[in-house]
């Protein structure tokens, strides 16, 4: 299993919309590319103000889900709700 | 809930001993603070190398989990897979 966390870091002056994030995009999202669900987070304390974590059964499928047409539409949904530049992360998920 | 995300960036020199870290130290972590599990995640792409992701009930539960006696058996056994400094990110899982 692959896990793909997408990571927003505190940034001077920019804003996140966390409704419309768990409301409206990350289910976009999740929708898209056909998986059962996502981990949403609301940063606390520490570097990242928000997170989502998907998982998929390979990286072969993973980039087959970010192949689809609809990811443009993920991806230009971005500005509805931040400015800031996510930091992107694949991992194996080993235990 | 609360997610408590600990991640190792990828560091120039440093190591990571990926099988101590799922056989060894995370399962120390989880008996310590008396948790169902934990996500343990090995880096495949992006900043980190690897990660590990604890739930906990709340922020209370969190803290009175660090306050063990046995946290610091956890923090000294760092030094046997890596010698890379974590990031903490505590965030509230809101999805």
């Amino acid at each position: 299993m692959i896990r793909l966390s997408v990571l927003y870091p505190s940034t001077e002056g920019a804003t996140f919309d966390h409704d419309y994030y768990r409301d409206k995009h990350v289910p976009l999202a999740v929708k898209t590319w056909g998986l059962d669900g996502a981990d949403i987070d609301k940063g606390v304390d520490g570097p990242y103000v928000a997170a989502v974590h998907f998982r998929f059964e390979s990286l072969d499928a993973m980039g087959a889900a970010m192949g689809v047409p609809g990811t443009m539409d993920v991806l230009s949904d971005v500005a509805n709700y931040t400015t800031i530049a996510p930091v992107m992360q694949t991992s194996e998920i080993v235990g």
